[in-house]
């Protein structure tokens, strides 16, 4: 079995609420750990309505703050409190983040029972954020109308398997198994030098998610988000409003697809929709003219990062 | 007809939002004027799930601090902005309120439409901090945590109603009606002086709504609520967690009954649950031991304030 690595939408609006969407929001579950991104007005509610459990999360990841992507944090913070968090939580965000947090809470009598560390993006470049036994975070700048980075979240661990015959018959010790799996390759006191794949088959590929909202549609992304395994970016617009898009810094459903396309990603989520839209379909069928693995974002509900498994080829 | 002095109640947890309650806020009309008493989290949402505008809103009272009195403000604030509003919105509350949202604000570029001006309560004694032709608002200190301000919001306007029958008789000149409306005598030149009741009827008494939360149980304050038409007052746990309500400045329900009673309150409304009681019946039921006239608050029912009618008594 595969470990689980899902994303479960929490928000799908742009701007504001609306009466039927919440503003930006997502729970990743990588195996057994658990990040959220962006945390617009209302998300503590929305992880209750869908019984995710707010204690679990580790890290927080704001891509950039005008209030649809944060207002929610601080709420969640103080509620984590409330509930008796003891483990600290990470956020991470842009600069002046946890200047505005640390006013909100210091207005509060709560001192917070847990910690509460902060990483700082930053817009020149992309960055590694965070980095875990599990997984990696890397931060993307986008062009929007104030910084604002999107984000990869990268599954790490072994892709290869072992070739218990080979291994065997080449006689490597136990000892030697994991760095196997890492992909290095073994020297042999007896049969010398032995490629990795003289010794493994290949496993799971490592999966990436890649977070990409808000933004201009920006075709310098391209080499950044290749081949990702999951997509999502924001689709404010129908394509008819491209103009509109480009002067407020989002993108077009049409463009979301075009940059699916252009990096290969295995699927497409679409969300992030401009109020005006009640019912997201033309924005959900537009996307699909060019890109037909494109799902639509809807709250409370889970996408697979992944999910194909990778074929066997035996090298031995 | 009588001027309608409703309240929406739009939050009723403590603390944090619960799956089946918002935090703290209440939207209030007095004929065209529209107002909101503290913005938990979700609020602006809560007003859109209830057909209610919350370009309406003239002002906002917040009482305290605490989050789930006000983190869904800077939510209503921006979308204010994003929906076009040019009308001035005022926000009355704690000192330290507006350098937080102003903070929050400037961090996004979205240079607001409209004016916002911050009127600040303070804690050392009752104030007035709102005056306009149809209502008045004064800020209450209360027991809690952190500074913390009740809100009486006053009715204003004539009291009485003309007999006409008396005017006529007396010669009363046209212009001196609206006077006499508001309570005072007239000079005649031919009968001299006239007393008020002389020319008029008593008409509707102006109606006071109290908006009581967050406190410990303060009997202080039953010469300022005296004789109110409807009282809001917390009710965060059941009696039986009476030690928990004092340690955390909180009252419980028989409490607000209590205050409800001593203060000769015309109705009084419960609210502000702890999330441990999902159902509210035995809060409500606690609280009419003491005082029949209680309402548990539900989230998007109405309630009127002080709809009796002053009967008619003729002195003519």
């Amino acid at each position: 079995m595969r470990k689980p690595f899902e994303v479960t939408v929490l928000g799908t609006s742009s701007a504001t609420p609306t009466k039927y969407r919440h503003p930006s929001a997502q729970y990743l579950r990588l195996e057994g750990n658990y990040i959220l991104l962006d945390c617009g007005e209302g998300t503590q509610r929305q992880l209750s309505r869908y019984g995710l459990k707010m204690q679990r999360l580790s890290h927080v990841f704001i891509t950039h703050l005008h209030g649809d992507h944060y207002f929610g944090l601080p709420g969640l913070i103080t509620s984590m409190a409330l509930f008796g968090r003891v483990e600290p939580l990470i956020i991470v965000g842009p600069p002046n983040l946890e200047t505005i947090i640390r006013a909100v809470l210091s207005e509060s009598d709560a001192h917070l029972p847990y910690e509460l560390n902060f990483v700082t993006t930053q817009f020149d470049q992309m960055r590694k954020v965070i980095e875990t036994d599990a997984f990696e975070v890397v931060s993307v700048p986008l062009q929007h109308r104030v910084p604002c980075t999107g984000f990869l979240v990268k599954e790490k661990g072994p892709e290869r398997k072992l070739n218990l015959d080979a291994c065997f018959r080449y006689e490597v010790p136990v000892e030697f198994y994991d760095s196997l799996k890492w992909g290095e390759d073994y020297q042999s006191p007896k049969h010398g030098h032995l490629k990795n794949d003289q010794l493994t088959h290949p496993g799971y590929k490592n999966r990436v998610y890649a977070y990409i909202t808000d933004t201009i549609y920006d075709e310098s992304l391209v080499p950044i988000l290749k081949d990702v395994d999951l997509l999502y970016h924001e689709a404010t617009f129908l394509h008819e409003r491209v103009a509109r898009a480009r002067e407020t810094f989002h993108s077009t459903s049409l463009q979301a697809a075009q940059m699916a396309k252009m990096c290969g990603a295995k699927g497409l989520i679409v969300g992030h929709f401009s109020a005006r839209y009640q019912d997201a379909t033309p924005l959900v069928e537009e996307a699909r003219t060019v890109f037909p693995e494109t799902e639509e974002a809807v709250e409370g509900q889970m996408y697979s990062v992944g999910s194909e498994v990778v074929e066997y080829s035996v090298h031995s």
